[in-house]
């Protein structure tokens, strides 16, 4: 037989019985994708084929840098500290990176932040900045670069320059139902870490009824590839498995979350909001940790704690509102997020008994539906209405007890008030079993 | 939630976690892939979930019928004899429709056969009729219906009007490594079949070296496919599960088949085409009893003998090659096929022993890349190049004796004789196991 060039419907076919890919092939596929050589309708087959099939840990990390080559990278040897970020899987309240970034930093990391938007039930980091009036994220590198030498994190989105191959991909998965295919997942999380050239990440992967992995099994698989491939790529990474069992603290919604975050870093938070502080703590401390700052995790948190309630993190956030454009005034009076009155509508129970479950991603489409969130990408959101929890999973409530307060306009609002009650799960008797919000902790 | 209308990428995930799809998503399957509602990049993602997680009875069923109502279908019902036809898996040497329909025509079905080309190392049976100098396979329907009134049986290629989505989804699964999936290799077959409005079908599953289907067992499942959904589709329908672990017959090579078909139909056959002429009478005998023309099996076949035997096969064999405008001169001398003269160059043993394996794909495409058969839809065909096989399994060969005869042009002789030499396994000791040409009956 004649020696072929390499051909999709023979990648396609290996990766479709159960082989390993070669580092040539993933590489053809990765550029192929890009510059056409791999038809959209060949890249979806070998997607489906990839979900069934799985990657091992090699595939895996030349999956990661060859997307992460379809770009450019950014490159901040320039700045003498340790370059280290978080990235979580997404949740429903989940805000701690508007806490961690001004935290590392202000603790004497570099923190690079290269965020997404919020998609179905899930907010994003680049949503909840927007809702700060005046606030940019769309920088350009130089831009970033500035903000992050004067105040040591910047937070941008993505560019088309980074991984573009991730972008083109990610549109093929939605499409076709192959979003949760792990290696996928692991490439497209990773390439755009590691293009923004760090020492250090720590990942927080959700799961529950809010989380994309609602298994805790499959989260753990997924932190345990993540990790893997983070450390294979150079960059020291460990992740917690947490709970997304309920919304992440007391606030769901652009502004509402903002606040809630404002009001950590000030020392002035609502109690609903413990879990949030501590998540923000805890994965700071393991920053801290991971970059060498400290040399074991107990120092670590003491170390994010001291400069949490030293102000530190305030300043370092308020340097970082100011120099991204925003209005930095919401630093000292947080209400300044609510440029118009929104109607606050409470969420009652309608019978006495213990909360034994609570669909976050109920709650968090509810609030998505009234513009919170997106259904698409192209949807416009309403920065200011949003939803406060007043009870947690375990709690006692009586007939006409708030579950919460809905922030709303008048459009849809009695059917987001239907939807945010029959989220919760009222019983007679408690839960068995109370909620733990670190679950693991996977350094592999 | 807002009742959504039906998504591809709801279909997709679907099939992914392993779900029956509804007779609606399955419609909508078929009539988007033409219509292009559904993407082609979605199409080939369902494709390959197919291929993993395989499709039900009255999933294939319904993939079948939507695929047959994608297109016309032909209506022979003003034709007062039982609609019979043959299909074959394809193989090496594999002719027996040139001999099964004129037989079975002769024996009084009426048979409208749509076949295809060859491509690969498998020929096809339009290939194989256009080596008949004149020989049209290109038929209008009305055509194709004025011969088979006339003559008992037409042959022609399938149009652009019947089963027009199966077009599109064999080109989708070329290009994506999906063609192997059992389902869709079914609904493929069954459709255009069914579109000629068939009684009785009988099917050739192939097994062996030289078979689609290498394993007995994959192709006994994809008989038990075939004959379920034709049963359930309304056509009486049967399987034999034969042997391809050698070219069937002698002759491989568009032209030599031919003259190997009329010699049969003569009555003049070398002894080598001795298994064509028992596997063409054993399924024209099926197609007898399925039609009810005979009441036994026994029956079925002593009619076949008799009517191949009483010349009444080469007749109509000869009636409708003048009707589909071919020299019927060929009839009574079939070296009028060779309308130049080739090189005949001997291939020789280059060892003493038994021949315990053959490989007969290597033969199809060491004939294909002389122009016998095609590696693309586009290629060109040679209708004159081709081989005779001299020895078969279990044979006992000498150094130096001939294994087959190449019949070729200059250019690619030496390769392509070191190919069929390599083909061929001799072996010290004869082969433990003598090859049964029928390995099984799937009648379900």
């Amino acid at each position: 037989m004649i020696d072929r060039e390499m051909q999709p419907r023979d990648i396609i076919r290996k990766k479709r019985d159960g082989a390993a890919l070669s580092p040539e092939e993933i590489e053809f596929f990765v550029r192929g994708v890009t510059n056409g050589e791999f038809a959209d309708y060949q890249a979806t087959a070998l997607l489906m084929a990839v979900l069934w099939r799985g990657m091992n840990e090699d595939e895996q990390r030349i999956l990661t840098q060859a997307m992460l080559r379809s770009g450019e990278t950014l490159d901040f040897s320039d700045v003498d500290l340790p370059k280290a970020d978080k990235h979580s899987t997404g949740g429903v309240g989940d805000k701690t990176s508007l806490v961690i970034a001004p935290l590392a930093a202000a603790a004497g990391l570099c923190v690079p932040m290269i965020s997404g938007r919020g998609l179905g039930h899930t907010g994003g980091t680049l949503d909840k900045l927007e809702s700060i009036p005046g606030y940019r994220v769309r920088l350009s590198i130089a831009e970033f670069r500035e903000v992050l030498q004067h105040v040591g994190f910047a937070m941008m989105g993505q560019t088309a320059e980074i991984a573009p191959a991730d972008k083109k991909l990610y549109a093929l998965r939605d499409a076709t139902a192959t979003v949760e295919a792990i290696p996928l997942i692991v490439a497209s999380i990773m390439s755009k870490k590691l293009a923004a050239g760090l020492d250090v990440l720590v990942l927080d992967v959700k799961t529950g009824t809010g989380a994309f992995m609602r298994e805790e099994a499959r989260a753990k698989k997924l932190a345990r590839a993540l990790v893997q491939t983070g450390n294979a790529c150079g960059v020291r990474t460990e992740a917690l498995i947490t709970d997304m069992n309920q919304p992440l603290g007391r606030a769901v919604g652009n502004a509402l979350e903002v606040r809630e975050c404002i009001e950590i870093l000030r020392g002035e938070a609502h109690e609903g909001a413990g879990p949030v502080r501590e998540l923000s703590l805890e994965l700071t401390a393991r920053m801290l940790r991971l970059a060498g700052v400290e040399t074991t995790l107990e120092a670590g948190r003491m170390h994010a704690r001291r400069v949490l309630e030293s102000g530190a993190a305030l300043e370092s956030f308020r340097r970082n509102v100011e120099a991204q454009g925003g209005d930095a005034r919401i630093c000292d009076d947080p209400s300044r997020l609510f440029t118009s009155a929104l109607r606050e509508v409470q969420v009652e129970s309608t019978r006495a008994g213990f909360i034994t479950e609570i669909d976050a991603a109920e709650i968090g489409s509810a609030i998505g539906a009234l513009g919170g969130g997106r259904a698409k990408v192209e949807d416009e959101i309403d920065p200011l209405v949003g939803y406060l929890a007043e009870v947690k999973h375990g709690d006692a409530v009586k007939e006409g007890d708030a579950l919460g307060i809905l922030h709303c306009r008048d459009e849809g609002q009695s059917a987001a008030v239907a939807r945010l009650r029959a989220a919760y799960t009222i019983e007679d008797s408690s839960p068995a079993q109370s909620r733990t919000l670190i679950k693991d902790i996977i350094t592999v």
